[in-house]
């Protein structure tokens, strides 16, 4: 059923260097063969995605949605073929990969409610003033899509990161055409997936180089691609290294072009002092939970926990060592992401007191860890604070609340950061969430950082090296708004001017010389 | 009444290096000297603009929008004493900065009243779903201040894009402390303005650090200041080369932040045959206004015109080139400005034909100057798009509209594109209208690029190198968007939430579950 090719604006391409996937679990090499895409591969998909760019960019809003919603129901409809080729390709659980498509497909929904909702185009309108001195012409602005956009599948999230993961569905939602480079990890995954995507395309009466999928094992492949011409940005779930290189390529073209990369992040947790005094236990328990979620390789999984010393502190501990002991070990997305995980713990055996670790497998497995240090220690070695990609954590034994201040203050920018509090910490509290605002781009209380809610209200962003840019978000209706840019139209005649900006287009938000008007 | 001083958080500061400035119409010394800020300067500025940050950052938006409105009666009360300054340092006319006076207080006026629409905020709350599996948490979205900004003073705009302009007002509006590199070309206007600003913070009851002027000659200034671990954007409008480096700066820190540079546009005007046909030679005339406005120094000066070539077109070109022939020499801002234009004008001059030149002046002043060639010529040569700034303009006779779109899809991005039509030119025009809204910022039809209006629907941006993120725009309420990013609070307890993040917060406009809901 799976054909090893690329899809290249709805055309398959064989060519002549190929690649295999690996079974996660047993290091078993998968058929079929993949075709590796190269520089003429590249520029193809791109010059359609530019083609077809006039085309997408222009379609009506219910058009775009309809197709949007169209790629979700043939993606939906892949069923368990699909969560049984990811199961082997990732190790990762099949009630985790079943949830993980339904979560892209309701984002996909999601951001097609969202583009006949219309907000995202920000209509404004200033109506001229021809007795002004000077006259005050009209002047109206609208977001227009950025162009095409090249997407990277993550390893992690083999859906909802990948070919119709977040940064397709947004990009499609701004009107944008995308090239996805799929990761090499999952290519069977990402042929099915892109499969749906073309029939939706092909159904919708839309040109073919609405969307490409491109695989291939090598750097150069994807520095080709953000280096394309016809690319207008980037997005991108990955390493910091991957991440700053993909950054520095788009830098270094003639026009440079906006690169949205999610990197890093240790998602530090507070445990504040009231409510580990009341549940110092059922925190320990819940946190091991989280920190061994899927086998740890969650963005927002919990690295760093912090907790001032005490009685308390060291109830937590025991409940999460106790929990830990008897964490299985879990298959992890491939063996180069294990051995790069021990070799990260190893490091840290060196210099943190080792609480606990978990049951032992075999194959790619990786066994869960929970290291612990004073927050001195903590302050006096930057490599701390580094995150390793696995199931693993470090609780920081602090002197007082000052110090859990100080180390956050010191920290690199982060996706969230998590207080647990109670009524009785609430002023303390309120003295760090300054330092949390500048800190992170989410703030949970009383709850763990892994689990990322898609809604408009979501944040999955923050401060460098979080993301590439924290102004903006990767999950949520809000990203959207990376991939457009406004444009103003000024003494336009009607005739002329786009639908949505004509003085009260049906259905359409617009500001009207300063005040809302809702379409109604 | 000058002091040549820097204001440092509030503080002035003298030290042992000086410059002056010079008279543009007379290349004469002007009193005082000036004191060139340093290193130490730099980071004193910027970490007490941090310092500052966590309380202007988060004050009430009717004090923030009270401060700016402080700040500008302040700058409007320094009424001739700025224009006389002013006038000698630019050589600009004095009812040009008089106009640009009450610009740049209209537009912290309007910024002001932004602050207290709210809507920059983009609240966002999705409630929480407890038997939803999994349970969907409470999450609340607001726009925070990046943190504080550097803006560099423009030199053809001594107010509006400088010490108290654009781009500070949009910083302010957003919660960010601004410290300025004051242009070395107007450091007298610099430091009134600054003053204005320095007495509002204080009597404000602020701290200081939300606002600081450096002046200073040199390169290396700016770069320190772009370099400082504490500045979260910047804010520039000068040349191509300048905006360049900072963007170099800002990528090379160990934490890239957000240029926001606007840099370089020739505003290519077409003119569509029927009307041309029509008003050949009233649109002739309009032009040469346009081209030598303010001795040309403007970011959206028309440097290149469009037609089909024939009797109507030559019918404009003998009215340009009667207009222009009686334009009379003005004097440019700075000695340095009018022999970079002379240079420009002088290679321009050996590949293109000269249809007419303005009266010769004195001193630093520029001849207003018209050439011509032909489509084909103009596409062999890029050399022909590259801006030239001072009272110059190409007409590029076409042999079709084919080649005007051909022409205009080969130019890089620009800040403006307009069209010169009428009823019987809107099909042709409609497909133009695709590449103009990927060629620039703002379309206009049947007006002259320069004049922009300070209102909530212009876009005084463009895709690079017009500026270095075509995303944003310099000039009008949606410039406040530049310096801001989303932060989202899950399960937050009321207590700790932002006000404007509560149910029903008044006057706040909130996106409630996807449904606008409107303060009252």
């Amino acid at each position: 059923m799976l054909e090893g090719t690329n899809f290249i604006a709805g055309q398959k391409h064989v060519g002549d260097t190929f690649f295999h996937a690996v079974d996660a679990g047993t290091g078993e090499t998968l058929d079929p063969a993949f075709n590796e895409a190269g520089e003429a591969e590249v520029a193809l998909a791109c010059s359609q995605a530019a083609e077809a760019q006039a085309v997408f960019g222009n379609l009506a809003p219910a058009k775009r949605a309809a197709f949007i919603r169209l790629a979700a129901a043939k993606i939906d409809a892949l069923g368990d073929t699909l969560t049984q080729r990811a199961m082997r390709e990732t190790g990762l659980p099949q009630a985790r990969l079943e949830g993980e498509r339904g979560r892209t497909v309701g984002q996909l929904r999601l951001f097609a409610d969202e583009i006949e909702a219309g907000r995202w185009q920000r209509v404004r309108i200033d109506h001229a003033d021809p007795a002004r001195v000077p006259p005050k012409p009209d002047l109206r602005l609208r977001m227009i899509p950025l162009g095409p956009v090249a997407v990277f599948g993550a390893s992690n999230f083999p859906l909802a990161f990948s070919v119709a993961g977040g940064d397709t569905a947004s990009a499609f939602a701004a009107g944008c055409c995308v090239v996805v480079k799929g990761h090499p990890a999952h290519p069977g995954t990402s042929e099915l997936v892109a499969r749906a995507i073309v029939e939706a395309v092909a159904e919708s009466g839309l040109p073919a180089g609405v969307f490409s999928l491109l695989q291939g094992t090598s750097h150069e492949l994807g520095e080709a691609l953000v280096k394309d011409s016809n690319i207008a940005a980037v997005g991108f779930t990955g390493s910091r290294a991957g991440g700053l290189a993909l950054m520095r390529h788009a830098q270094a073209r003639p026009v440079p072009i906006p690169v949205y990369a999610e990197m890093s992040s240790v998602n530090p947790v507070v445990l504040m002092p009231q409510r580990l005094e009341q549940a110092a236990e059922d925190l320990g328990t819940a946190y091991v939970a989280s920190l061994s979620l899927g086998a740890g390789q969650f963005c927002t999984n919990p690295g760093i926990v912090l907790g001032v010393r005490g009685e308390a502190l060291d109830r937590f501990l025991a409940a999460a060592k106790a929990a830990l002991e008897s964490v299985p070990a879990q298959t992890m997305l491939s063996g180069g992401i294990r051995d790069n995980f021990e070799r990260l713990v190893g490091g840290l055996a060196d210099k943190a007191e080792r609480v606990a670790i978990g049951a032992e497998g075999e194959g790619s497995c990786g066994r869960a860890q929970l290291y612990t240090t004073s927050g001195k220690a903590f302050l006096s070695d930057p490599e701390f604070a580094a995150e390793m990609f696995g199931p693993s954590s470090i609780l920081i034994q602090c002197d007082d609340l000052d110090q859990v201040d100080q180390i956050l203050s010191g920290m690199e920018g982060q996706l969230t950061a998590t207080l647990h509090l109670t009524h009785g910490d609430h002023e303390a509290a309120r003295q760090l969430l300054p330092t949390l605002e500048r800190l992170a781009g989410r703030i949970i209380a009383n709850g763990w950082p892994t689990g990322v809610d898609v809604t408009h209200a979501m944040v999955h962003g923050g401060p460098f090296p979080a993301t590439s840019d924290g102004r903006s978000t990767s999950v949520g209706t809000l990203a959207i708004d990376r991939f457009l840019r406004p444009v103003a139209y000024q003494d336009m005649p009607d005739a002329l001017l786009p639908a949505q900006l004509q003085d009260g287009a049906p259905g359409m938000p617009q500001l009207v010389d300063g005040k809302m008007r809702h379409g109604t």
